[in-house]
């Protein structure tokens, strides 16, 4: 496979390239240094550097990059040319958070559709347009609507049902909100999102520096 | 600072071990090898040994690790032997999400106290017990609790103003949710959580494996 060549921390740090090189050309700045993206997020310039060398040479040495060029390619890398139609299966309140993330919109994943199995919450309206349908016509909604990417954000005992709908519906990728790890064919990508984790990486960011029990 | 000789990709990465160690105890097995905690992450067994290193020795060459004080020596190093109280300022569908979201809990963060402006939302109960107090009384309510730990989860333009509050207060780090970059002490730490830098991730698998766009 391709993309296994291409190491899992480079393509997360891409995306977080991304945001940084959005804020920079927001602020006015028209070319951006790898030590400049390096010191706005707590990494090594070298870093950076390998990291964007995986997709060809964008910079000069000396000059630094473009920044509205490095943006555009690493959006084009990162399949932002591409548009993402979305759907959310598991109305709770994460769900809902993320159906009025104006985030997503804006990034160029669009969500197209809310599933759940309530029958008091079908048919509930939603700020942008939207509805919540039940889970039993999934397949045919995402054919309908162009649907290449699914989000679960169900309980964790449904979460792997639900990606088998989602895969057999016939998604190309899923984000998955459940604490439990899906078995999925490998034409299918999964991206698992464990919020305890920040929660973790933050208490022990705290513990290093208030403890000073590491030298 | 002590924390800045451990690189923070290391910090995130130990985090994902304690999770990944949970399932593998969980699965009855006694023994770990830095190579299995490598293939059920999808990084490089040699990545595992290096992080893990930081930390002394942990595992013996050919027998592994044993699984039990491996995940007790993550557990420790990543701060969770200390109880973390921890308060949600925005009680939008997010803050409710993760005010009910069980997984922090069980990694040691419990939910102490719930914040919001809205006067048609204080007090309102919750399931676990807690019910949504105004800003207002933040400061007192933080130090009644021994509340460490905020999270943001208030829209960007109110961001910086409840860090500031938050900050005020006394806690020692604050997640958050808000898309904005906080300015804050070099005492507080913070771990900025984007969402839609996960579908980015996603998207960019996706594109890699059905365009094998690059060689």
């Amino acid at each position: 496979m391709d993309n296994q060549k291409i190491p899992k921390p480079t393509i997360k740090r891409l995306a977080v390239y991304y945001r940084c090189l959005e804020n920079i050309l927001f602020s006015g700045k028209a070319s951006v240094s790898s030590k400049e993206i390096a010191d706005e997020l707590g990494i090594k310039a070298s870093q950076v550097r390998k990291d964007l060398s995986y997709f060809g040479e964008f910079g000069r040495r000396g000059v630094g990059y473009s920044t509205q060029q490095l943006l555009e390619s690493v959006s084009d890398i990162l399949g932002m040319r591409k548009i993402w139609n979305v759907c959310i299966v598991g109305m709770g309140n994460l769900g809902m958070a993320l159906a009025v993330y104006p985030g997503l919109s804006k990034s160029g994943f669009f969500i197209k559709a809310l599933f759940d199995n309530n029958p008091n919450k079908i048919g509930i309206p939603i700020p942008n347009d939207l509805s919540i349908e039940p889970i039993s016509i999934l397949k045919s909604v995402v054919k309908e609507r162009a649907i290449n990417m699914g989000v679960i954000t169900v309980p964790a005992e449904a979460a792997q049902e639900t990606a088998d709908a989602l895969v057999d519906a016939g998604v190309q990728g899923i984000v998955n909100f459940a604490p439990v790890r899906l078995n999925l064919p490998d034409s299918v990508k999964v991206e698992e999102i464990d919020i305890s984790v920040s929660f973790r990486s933050l208490a022990f960011s705290i513990s290093l520096h208030s403890g000073r029990r590491r030298e």
